[in-house]
């Protein structure tokens, strides 16, 4: 499982910092969360294939976090893509999309965009994943999103064993969670499965003021991606903005008790953003500044 | 007069090159011409302030000649711009413009938008200098902008002391094209201004096949920007999708007998420019691949 910060400014870019959208790849999936202006470039830049994307969650529908959709769409449809995209986001994300196809000499030939306007909770399963969403509290109607590994439970051989289960197409029945019978006696999957160890969980607020509901969804997750606009000496102009400074960003993470903390949306004026990441670490150490173009790898629980 | 390269793609951005967008700065004005997606940040690197942008020239509607705009507007307006921004462009330049700011939650609330469409013929004329534009052959509606700098016609000091005009006031009536009286004769300023030496001449192609209307407004121009996506291997294709060859480009510069010819658009297939940069000057030595930042330097006719 990887990150790829694509690109980790506030609303205005700068040299250094693309507007937002980050990339998730788990097994061969790409997800793509927010898709600012330029990002078709930035996931050239990355080396990731943008035809590798089926689904984009959008936190919310101001300009920084949308204006790369329109032109990664096209692109998609030069180079031929046959598959449905689905994009996630608040509602009113249908009429952005409408707009979007409908602006210029827009071509959209070879493929369909399906629109999910979300509420909250879960709103993907995949076979080893799902992806849920809480409202956050900005300016607009906003998202964060959780990305979650399904749990794990360890084969108990020794156990089975004991319990007379010979190994074979047996063991494979009671991994898959079904029941067996052996000698007469039934033997449930949880005599013989360990309890469960969590997957991987990644949490991606968007921009939001510092709220409970994400310190709840980013409960012991390995990566909380925060809104950290400001520095805590602009609190109020980040209350009143609809953002979190870097030490709300870095309490967050400590009630949540993540693994680690990762701050974007980094306001233009922070061109020494070593100084963000320290107001970060006096609350929570495990706290760094995203750059654009930045790799995390998130080991595996088991 | 300076020219300054933000984007100089086909229509897929690569890591080198981003779409569309050419800035001509002319004493302290700024213009800007198409205007691809992530423009405003490549303004940001370049170190162009994109509030001094009051006239923008789009060449045709296609994506990654006007994805930039929603962004670039809605920065200007963060960054409380009260002027009006005018657009020139093609036939339907009003709707993109009304579809740019319909998406998602798009906030306009400093200054206003004022869109031209465009037909044939001189748009802008300011103190020093007039756009004009043509149509060009594209797969679209599509025009190419000339920028002319106002002629200039030296002063004959010696001539007009001979024919009596005395040092002062009355020189400056006849600089400024107004005819005086000196001993009961009348002197016009045709007969102590020299021939009209012409200005400075740019001109920008956008998207086109080659065509005679271009060969026409670049006549003589110092320099020629030009539509130059593929190799001539490729001149077909080209022609299909209503786009020039490096070579097609330089037999217009040399029809129309350019000072110096920068080759733009290049396909994302070019990861070595310079070989186009030699199929090129086998027919007009003065050519050059445009690179993102170049900055081009026109010298003063007078």
């Amino acid at each position: 499982m990887k990150i790829i910060f694509l690109g980790t400014s506030g609303t205005v870019p700068t040299g250094q910092r693309n507007h937002s959208a980050i990339v998730l790849e788990y097994l061969d999936e790409y997800f793509l969360f927010d898709c600012g202006e330029g990002t078709q470039r930035q996931l050239r830049i990355a080396g990731v294939n943008p035809m590798k994307f089926d689904n984009i969650f959008i936190t919310h529908l101001h300009a920084d976090h949308i204006l790369g959709l329109g032109g990664l769409i096209q692109s998609l449809d030069f180079m031929d893509r046959k598959r449905t995209l689905d994009i996630w986001g608040p509602k009113g994300m249908q009429r952005v999309i409408d707009q979007i196809l409908n602006t210029g000499t827009f071509r959209l030939s070879n493929f369909d965009v399906k629109v999910h306007e979300i509420e909250s909770g879960e709103i993907l399963r995949g076979p080893r994943y799902k992806v849920s969403c809480v409202p956050t509290r900005h300016t607009t109607n906003s998202y964060g999103y959780c990305f979650e590994e399904t749990s794990k439970r360890k084969f108990l051989k020794e156990k089975a064993l004991q319990l007379g289960v010979p190994e074979g197409p047996l063991f494979s029945r009671l991994q898959k969670g079904k029941s067996v019978e052996v000698n007469k006696k039934v033997i449930n999957p949880d005599d013989v499965l360990d309890k469960p160890i969590p997957g991987r969980k990644i949490v991606y607020t968007g921009d939001t003021i510092p709220c409970d509901q994400v310190v709840e969804l980013a409960k012991n997750c390995d990566v909380l991606i925060h809104d950290s606009t400001f520095s805590h000496e602009l609190v109020d102009k980040a209350t009143d903005m609809g953002h979190s400074t870097t030490q709300q960003a870095a309490e967050v993470a400590k009630k949540a008790n993540v693994k680690k903390l990762y701050l974007t949306h980094i306001s233009q004026r922070y061109t020494e953003p070593k100084k963000l990441e320290r107001e970060a670490r006096k609350v929570f150490e495990h706290s760094r500044i995203a750059e654009d173009f930045m790799v995390v790898e998130i080991e595996k629980h088991w």
